[in-house]
C-alpha cells in the first residue's frame, strides 16, 4: 500500500538524504505495523483509527479488571477513544475510579471513554421487537453513540400487531441504516426492511425459550429474509450491529 | 367407551335372547377394532369415517402402484372416501385408469376419489408466501375439498411489502381457520395471526437455500411465533395442515 | 378491510356532515391501530381483544416487576382482563399486592386478573403423559380457565400401558379440542389423536434427559405424529396450547 | 406516514375541491400499496422502486418459465428495470428470446433487462477466496451493474498466503463497502475486514466437503468474526450480499 | 389376546353359571387394564409385574419427596418391589425414613425396596471406560440386583491400552449380556462387542467435554458399532442399560 | 483367555512332548488370532462363528461384485455361512451365477449362502409401522433366518388406531425378543414394550419426510422411549436389530 | 522476517552499490510475495515451496478441465511439483493427454505430475478400518508418494475383531506418524494410538449410514479420542491427512 | 510384535535353560500387558512410558481428591512423571500438600510432579488469538514442559490486524511444530498455517458467544482450513494439542 512512500525512502538513501538506520525503523512501522503496545496481558492496537476509522474495542468479558484498567489506560495515553463491551459490574466499578469521566450503562454493559466528544453525523434508529431485547439494543446505542452517530430507541415493535407498524415506524425515515433488534423468530427486520430504502442490520438475540435455542430460530429467520437489504450479525452482537450501521452513517455524511 | 353397550349385550346372553357366538363377533368388533381389511401389503381401516370423522388418508409415497390400487379399491368397496397424497404421476395414471372418476392434482400430487360429494360447510383460506410455495397449498386445498370445506387460495403474499397486506388479506374475514404456507425465514403465520381471530394453522415449506436448511428455518420461525394463535404441522405437512384447519371448519358449522 | 366506512366519511366531508379534524382523527384509529398505550418500558396493545377475540398476553419472563405492574394497571385501566404468563414469584408478589383479587398460580406460574368473569363455553382437558409435566399444563389451564372455557385435567397417561388407554381417555368424549403435553419420546399426542376426532394441540416439554434434548426429541415426535389431526406449538409452550385450543372451543360454541 | 398528505386531501374534499372517488382511490394507492400487478401466478410489486429505492428482483427458482416471461414484461411495461436470479438456461433462453436486449449471466444465473442505463455511482470490489466460489461472485457483481454501483472482481485471494494480501488487496482502497465471498472456513472477511474502513458484506458459500456441511462452517466463521465491520448474509446469497453493498455505495455518493 | 377366556364367560353366562354384573367386572379388568392405582399425582400400575414381568419403576426426577412416598406406599402395599431411579438425597431421607429397610445407592442415585428377595438368576457384567462414568454404571448395577439378576462391575477399561483388554474382559466369559458404559468416543463397546457371542448394550454417558456435546459423541459411536451384536439405549441411562440385560438373564435362565 | 492352554504347551515343551515350531504356530493361533484369510481388497475372519457364535457378515456397500464374490468363496471355502447386506441388484447378479443356491432378497438386499441348514430355535418376530419400512423389516427378517430363528412379519400396525394393537399384538405371545420397525416419529416401540414382557429392539428407519430429518426423529423418540425394555440400533439397521434379537433367541433356547 | 536482508539492502543502496529501482523490485519480492502467477481464472503460488516446504496443491472440484491444464502448466513451466486432488475423470484425461508422464490414481482421484523423483525419506503407513475407506486412504498415499514419503497401505483392520490387531499392526513400528482413515464408528484411531508412540493422523470418512451422518459420528469420536496423540483433520480429507504426516515424516528425517 | 522373543523362550524351555513357570509369568507381561497397578477406583497404566514414550496422563475432572492422590502415589511410586489436567483448585491443594515439589498451573488447571527433570529437546511454539484463550494455552504449555520441550507463549495475535501478523510471528522461525489456540471464528490457524512450514496444531476454544455455539464455529473453522498443514483436536483440549506437538518436537529431535 506504501508503494510511492517506499520509492521515496529507497531514493532519499540513495540520496543521501536519509541514513539507512532511521529508514529502517520507518520501513518497520510502515510496513510491519508498529502501532501496537504490549500490555501485562495483551496487545493493543494505537494505530487502527488511522487505518479502519476507529479505534480498538475492548472485549472485557472474562478480563481480569486490573489488566482491563491497564488496556484502558494505555489507550487513553495514546489519544484513542477507548470503548469496552460486556462489562461486568466489578469491571465497571474499577474504571469508573480511575476514568470518573466514563460513561457506563448497565443495561448494555459497556463503558466509554472519550479523549473528545465527536460532532454528531449520520442517524441510525435502534428498534427491538419486545422489551426483552432491550441489553442488545443499548449495547447498539452506546457503539453509535461512541462513534458519534445520532441515534433512537424505537422499542417493543412486535410484528403480531402489523396494523401498528406504519405508526410505530415513522421514526424510521432519513436513516441511513437501521439496527433490527429481535429474538424468538427474528421476523421483524423482514418488515422493516419492506418500509425502509436504506441497509438494515439485523441483531438477533437469544430471548426466547424452547425452539428458539438460544437465538438460532431468529438467526435463521434474518438469514433467510426476504427483504433484499437485510443484513445479519451475531447473536446478540449489539455492538456489531451498531458499528456497522454507524460505519455506514459516518461515510453517508461524509465524516470518517 | 363402550361400557353400556357391555352390560346390555351381557344381559341380553343371560337372559337367552342373544346367543354367545353372535355377541362374541361384536365384542371383538366394539373392542378390538375389526373394522379393518387386509390387502397384500397393507391393513386398511376401513372404521375410521365413523371413529375420527374422515376415512384414512393413504400416504402413497413408495407404494408400489398395483399395491396402491388394492388399497384404494378397498376403502372404495367399503364406501370410504378415498384420498391419496404424495402420489407419483406413475400411480396417479394406474389409479384413473381404474377410477376414472377420481380427480388427481398434479401439482399438490394428490388423488381424491369421493364416493358421494359431501355438501360445503365452514371456510378455510390457504394463504401462501411465495409463488414457490404453490405444491404445499394445493395439497392443503386438496385436502380441504375432501373434507367438504370451502377454501380459496391468496397467493404470493410476501412479508417484504407489509403496506399490501390488508389489501390481501381481506379474504381472510369469517374465516374459520387460515392454513399459511410459507418458506425461507417463514414469518407470515405471525403477521396473519395478528389480523385474525382463529386458529392459524402454519404450514412451512422447504423452500430457499443456505440456511433454509430444507425448512428448518421457517420451521423454528414459527414454532417462535409471537402471535398466540399459530400452531405448526411438519415442513412440507399441506395435508395435516389442511386436515386440521378442516376439522375446525366443519366443527364450528356442526357439519361432522 | 374499512373501504365502505372510507367511502362513507369521505362523503360525509364532501357534504360537510363531518369536519376534517374529526375524521383525520377516525382515520388514523381505523388504518393506524391507535389502540396502544405507552408504558415506560412497554407499548400495550388496548384495542387486541376486539381485534383478535382476547386481550393481549403479557410474557413475563425478565420484566422488572415495577415495570410488569404498569402493564397490568394499563390493562385493567382499559377494561382488558390481564393474564401473565411465566411468573416468577417476585413478580407474582408485587402483583397480588396490587391486585388482590389476582388469581396466582405458582405451578403454572401464571397470574390472571379477570374484569368480569366470562361464562364458560366449550369443552378442552389437558392430557399429560407423566407428572413431570405438569407445570406446562397447568399453564394451559389457566390460560382456558382465562379464556372461559371449561377443561379437565387428565393426568400421567403413559403410552407404555396403552391397554389402560380407553378407561383413562374416556373423559375426552365431547371434547372440541385436546391439549397433549408430553416430553420425553412425546408419543402420546399420536395415541389420543387416533381416539378422538377433534385437533389435538401438541405441547413437547422439557422433561427428559440425554437425547431428550430439552424437549427436541417430543417436538421432533410430535411433528411426525402418523395422526392427522394433530398439531404443535413450541416446546414448553402451554400457554400457546390452551390458547388454540381454547379459540376453537369458543368458535365451535358460537361465544366469541 | 403520509399525515400531511392525509390532511391536505380531506380538506380539499370538504372544500370541494376534490370529488371523494378521486380522493378514495388516492387513499388506496396511499395507504394500501396499490401499486401492485397480479400476473397468472405471481404479485408483482411495480411500485417498490419508489419506496424501496429499487425495482423487485425475481427469484426464478422454480418457476414455470412462461410464468417468468411474464413476470418480466408485467415489470418492463411498468417501466421497471427487471433482474431475475437463480435463473435457468431453459429459463434464460425464453427470457432471451422474448427480451433480445436483456443481459445474461450464465455463470452468475442472472438475466437483467434495464430500461435505462443507470450512470455509475459508488465502487464496491467484490472479493473471492477461491475460483470455486465465482458463481457466488458474479451473481453479486451483477447485481451491482444492475443497480448501477462500479464493481471490480478480485478472485482467489486465499488466507493461506496473507502475505501477498497487501498485493492483491490493493483494489480495495476507496471502496464504500467490499463484499466478500468464502466457503470452506470462511476467514477471509476477517482479514479484509482488518485492511478496510469500510463495512464488509460476508457471504458464506456452500464450497467445501466433510465438515463444511453445505456452508455452515463459513457461515459460523463469518458470524463469528473478530473484525467488528463484518456482517453476513445467507450462504450462497450473492444477490443479496451485492444489494447490500450496493445500496451503501449509492447512498454514499447521493445517487439514489 | 383374552379370546379364549371371554367365550367361557360368554357361555357361563348363557349357562346361567356368571350373573352379568361379575362378569362384566371381570370383563373390564380383562380388557381396560383396572389393575391400576391413582395416587394424588400419579398413576401407579400395579400390574406390571403379571404382565411385563418386573413392576413399574419410578423415575423421581423432579418429583415431590411426598408424592414420591406415597407412590413407593402404594406399590409396597400392593406387594410390588419398589424401585427408584434419579432419586436426589433429599427424596432418599424420606424415603429411608419411611421404609428403614430400603437400599440407597448415593452414587447410582437409586433407591429400592423388595418385599422378598429374588433368588439370582443369570449373570450380567457391567463394564466402564473411565471411573467417571461409574454413577451410571451403578444404577445399572442397582437394576440387576433388584431383579435378581448376577452382576459384576469391571471398571476403568480404557481403549486406548488395547493389550491389556483381555486380561481386563476375563470376566466377560459366561456372561448373558454385558452393559458397556462409556462417555467420549464411546469405542468401548465395540471392543467388548468382538470378544463376546452374547448382545452388548451400550450406555452412553454426558463424560467428556468440548465436542463429546454431552454424550452425543459416545451416542452415535455405539450406534454406528461395526460390532453386530451392540445395541444402544439413551445417553446416562443405566437403569435401561441394565433392565434391558437384566431380562435377558432372566430369560436365559428361566426365570422370569 | 487362554492361559490354561499355554500352560499346558509350554509343560509339552519342557518335557519334550512338543517342539518349538508346532507350538510357535498354535501360540500365534491362540493369542493373535490367525484364522483370517485375505482376500485381494479385503481380509476375511474366518474364525468369527467359533468366537462370536455366528460368521462374519458382509455389509456389500460399494464393494466391487468380483471382490465381493472372492469374499463369499473364502467364506464358503472355509465352510462359513456367508451372509450380505446391502447387495446391489448388480452384485447380487454376479453372487447369484456362482451360487445359484444362494437366497437373494431383493427388497431386503441382502443374499445368503447356507451351507447347511440350521434347526430353527427361538422366536423373534418383526412388526412394523408402516408399509414403507418393509425393506429395513425384510432385512431383519433375513438374518434372523440365516440365524436360524422362527420368526413372523407383522405389517402395518400404527400407533394412530390403537384400539386394534390387541388383535394385530397377538402374534407377539412368546416371543424372545421383538424387533419393531418404524419410521416418522417411531413410537411404535413404547407401545409393543408395554404390552410385551421380552427386549424389543427398535430400528428407526428414514421413512418420513420434513423434520423426519431422514429418521433422526425416529431415532431420539426410540432412546427416549418410556417403556423400560426398549433398546435402540443404527437408522435402517434392519440387519443389526435383528440379529441382536436373534441372538437373544438362540440363547434362550440354548442353541448357540 | 527479512530485517537482516532489509538492512544490507538499505546500506547497500546508501552506499550507492545498488540502485534504489532495482532495490525496489526485491522488496516487493520480500515483502509483498511475488512469486504468484495470474492464470485466467487462478492465481498460481509459485513460491510457495520455497516458504512451506511443498508446492501448492490444486483442489479440483469444480475446475473447468482447460483452466485446471493451464494451472498444472504454470506450475510446471515454474518448476514446481503439481500435485491436484478431487480430480474428475474427464479432468484427468485432459491432464494426461497434455502431461502423458503425470501419475493418476483414479480411486484416490489425484493427478502428480513430478519434475524429478525425491529420495524417500521418513516412512507413514496408512491404515482403513473396513475397504470402503480406500479411496481416502489413496489419496493420502499418493499425497506421501508426491512428498517423497514411503509409505504402506494397511487394510480392513475392523476394530470388533480387536485380538488380530496385534498382527495386523506389526507394520506400524518404526512409523514416523499413522495415517488411520475410518468411517462409522472411527473408533480405529484410538485403538492404533494405544500401540504407537508417535502422532496418529485421524481422517474421519462418510462411510456409514443412518446415524453416521455423514461422517459426523467417526468425526466426533475422533475428536473425543482418550488416546492423547490421535489428532483430526475434516471428513474425507485423505490429502490433509497425508500432508501433515508427511511432514512429520520428512522433518524427523531432516529432509526438507 | 514380539514374535523373537517368543521364539526365544520356547528354545529355552525346550533346551530345559527355563523352567514353564518362569516363562509363563514373562508370556503374561508380555502378551497380555501386566504393566497395570489397580487403585481403589482406577487402574494405573505404570507401562505406558515405555510404550508411548510418555506416562499415563490423568484426566482430574470429577474424580475425588483422594483417589486423585492415590494415582498419582501409585505412578510416583513405579517411576513415573505424573501429570494431572482439569485439575480442581480443591483437588490441587491436596496433592500439593502431600507432594510439595509438584508444580501448580492454577490458569492451565494442571499438576505436574516431576521425578527428574528431562533435558529439554524442540521447540514448539504456543500461539493465542486473545487473552480469553489462554488457559487452554496454558494447559498446552504445561504439557510441553512435562515433555521437556521448549516453548514460548505468544499472545493475542488476532487476524483483525493482518498487517501486524509478521512482526508477531517471527518467532515461528524454527519451530518443529506450532500450537495454535483460538476460539470465536477460528482463523488464525489458517493464517499461521501459510507462514510456516511444519505442522499446524489447531486447539478450538470454547471462547465466544452466541454462534460460536460453545466452540462449535471455531472447531469447524480449523477443520475446513485452507492450510494443508493444519490439523485439529477437541474444544478446549489444550493437553492434547501440547501433546501432540511435543511429541512432534521430540521425535524430530531424536529425544524420544
Amino acid at each position: 500500500m506504501h508503494h510511492d512512500r517506499l520509492r521515496e525512502l529507497l531514493s532519499a538513501v540513495h540520496l543521501g538524504e536519509r541514513n539507512p538506520a532511521e529508514v529502517f525503523a520507518e520501513f518497520e512501522s510502515l510496513l510491519l505495523g508498529f502501532g501496537t503496545v504490549a500490555t501485562r496481558d495483551a496487545v493493543v492496537d494505537t494505530d487502527r483509527a488511522r487505518r479502519c476509522g476507529f479505534p480498538e474495542v475492548v472485549y472485557c468479558e472474562g478480563k481480569q479488571p486490573a489488566s482491563l484498567a491497564e488496556i484502558f489506560e494505555t489507550l487513553h495515553r495514546n489519544g484513542q477513544r477507548a470503548f469496552g463491551t460486556r462489562v461486568s459490574n466489578e469491571q465497571a466499578e474499577l474504571l469508573l475510579e480511575r476514568f470518573p469521566e466514563a460513561i457506563h450503562n448497565p443495561i448494555g454493559r459497556t463503558v466509554r471513554l472519550d479523549t473528545e466528544r465527536l460532532p454528531l453525523s449520520g442517524y441510525v434508529p435502534v428498534v427491538t421487537a419486545g422489551t426483552s431485547d432491550r441489553p442488545v439494543a443499548e449495547e447498539a446505542s452506546e457503539t453509535l453513540a461512541w462513534m458519534g452517530v445520532a441515534s433512537a430507541l424505537v422499542q417493543d415493535v412486535g410484528v403480531a400487531g402489523p396494523h401498528r407498524l406504519p405508526q410505530r415506524l415513522s421514526s424510521l425515515e432519513n436513516a441511513d441504516a437501521v439496527v433490527v433488534v429481535a429474538g424468538m423468530e427474528g421476523a421483524l427486520p423482514s418488515i422493516v426492511g419492506g418500509y425502509v430504502d436504506c441497509p438494515v442490520i439485523a441483531v438477533p438475540t437469544s430471548v426466547g425459550y424452547g425452539a428458539s435455542f438460544g437465538g438460532v430460530a431468529a438467526l435463521l429467520g434474518m438469514l433467510n429474509s426476504c427483504a433484499a437489504n437485510v443484513t445479519v450479525v451475531n447473536i446478540d452482537a449489539g455492538f456489531k450491529g451498531g458499528y456497522v450501521a454507524g460505519l455506514i452513517g459516518r461515510r453517508v455524511h461524509g465524516s470518517d
